[in-house]
């Protein structure tokens, strides 16, 4: 408990009725952090399932009453069962339905497996990398989230666990990498500075596209335009912001960047790609839940205090 | 406190700091309802400014650490000076850019003005009715929201305090209505019932608009279903759903259910007026910071789970 308020900085209750969920109100699971300061969300704990500390950070799985199971990660909420799906399918399908015939895609971080439930769903993939820097995350989510962990069942996909991989990826190999990382404070803060991008860009082949966890145009616009001011030195084809509504993300928005490698031209806003609910594959995943080729054009559409900001930046 | 604390059905906190500030985190406020059960969000309080009971409902006013000052009525957050934006801009410029040369418009609630704030950006509009139940609303307003109550300063707008006008409201007359209600319980409940869109229906010209406040797809698609139903068979054009972004609303989301009467066919997917950033109302108003002809086509389309729901009853 100390951690825990000692991280969301304001939390100075101490009547906490479960031990490991916020001191704020009893049997509530509260989120506090200073990435979003003054304001806090919280769920209903039916019941807590599962609490560890990894090498990287504290890693807690509770029933909450109306939102399914929830993975929180050093106390911010990463999945919840009943709104994963805005997540998920956005962060996946707007990188690959924008170019034709992905065969080889790499993800990093997204442990939980949902992205790669997602990438399941292209008939054209061929190879599914998948470096994660934390196996506490991967277990927890074959034990407690089977409809995210199902990913990890597609024979395509080769888990590697640790950063040693991404340190020396492949050069030019992948079609499409999706960065599904947690916020720039902790172990994810690596992912979003400009190292990083680089070593993306040259595992991406030419026109080859990214699409990373980039935060809330409510919330973060600072950290969106340094995102942005590095991508743009970095990749010399397309980049571009979406963002899309998630109720359990501060704010109820994330935002995504989407870059493409000099080669063929990538015009994310227009997919080129239309996944074929009839395909085998898709029969057995189940139909998508939250993505279609309008609000994938419609993600890019942003409000004017956002756009002026970063249009002037992206192209 | 004791009031609060039964309609949050949920709130046994006993450790309240400030009187009428949720009992929940001393010093927060925090927002619970059966209408979003199982979860909560809390501001941090700085100050607050003003409470009181009107005839209709519970009205407070606080400054809070990072939102600006907020607006809450019987509990239930309405306005922060951070997101409003997001939502005036939106449930006014959603029916007023999607016909052309709008000159009578009536604002049924609003009493805090912010819509009458950007109805006054159209130079063509000539009569601006507002019909609001809580003069309390309104005072409030002027007194800790000027940004918001400088609607009330234009010289069109004639505010009309009570239900009567509504029930006797001139056939026929107005070329767009716009309700701004709060949840369909409590003192707003008649405004999602059939009644009372046939009597907005009566009031409007043939191939008028309107646009109501119409809940979030993610919490209450049941009632967006219902009122769905009650629009198509009373308003004989078009009949279509939008939402936005408002961090501050229950899942971070709002939607709105904009109808046409019979006569001239209305495409509100398309507007057809775009606002002049130039025009001397605009100027004086300062730049829409959410609102934009991209932003309006794109709040139409809808995540799979809602369209499946939505389409099959909208036309």
């Amino acid at each position: 408990m100390e951690e825990a308020a000692a991280r969301g900085g304001e939390n100075s209750g101490s009547d906490a009725a479960v031990d490991g969920v916020s001191a704020i109100i009893p049997g509530w699971f509260s989120e506090m952090s200073p990435m979003w300061p003054g304001e806090a969300h919280s769920l209903k704990v039916e019941k807590i399932l599962y609490q560890g500390y990894s090498e990287y950070q504290d890693v807690m799985v509770f029933q909450s009453a109306t939102y399914g199971k929830v993975l929180v990660l050093d106390g911010v909420i990463q999945v919840t069962e009943r709104d994963e799906c805005a997540y998920q399918e956005m962060i996946t399908h707007l990188p690959l339905c924008s170019i034709q015939n992905p065969k080889k895609v790499l993800v990093i971080g997204g442990g939980d497996g949902g992205v790669l439930r997602e990438v399941s769903r292209y008939s054209s993939v061929e190879q599914i990398d998948i470096c994660e820097i934390d196996k506490m995350v991967v277990e927890v989510s074959k034990q407690f989230f089977p409809n995210l962990a199902i990913g990890f069942e597609d024979p395509r996909v080769n888990l590697l666990i640790g950063v040693a991989f991404l340190k020396n990826a492949p050069e030019g190999t992948y079609d499409a990498i999706i960065v599904d990382s947690s916020d720039p404070i902790g172990p994810a803060q690596e992912l979003f500075k400009k190292p990083f991008f680089e070593t993306v860009c040259m595992a991406l082949r030419p026109g080859g596209v990214v699409c990373t966890q980039a935060e809330s145009i409510w919330l973060h616009m600072h950290i969106i335009e340094d995102i942005i001011s590095n991508c743009r030195q970095i990749f010399k084809g397309s980049v571009k912001y979406a963002w899309t509504t998630v109720p359990t993300y501060p704010s109820g928005v994330i935002g995504f960047m989407l870059c493409s490698t000099a080669g063929p031209f990538v015009d994310f806003q227009h997919p080129v790609h239309l996944i074929d609910e009839n395909d085998d594959l898709n029969k057995s995943m189940g139909p998508l839940k939250f993505y279609n080729p309008e609000i994938h054009s419609a993600a890019f559409c942003l409000p004017s205090f956002a756009k002026r900001v970063i249009s002037s930046k992206a192209r």
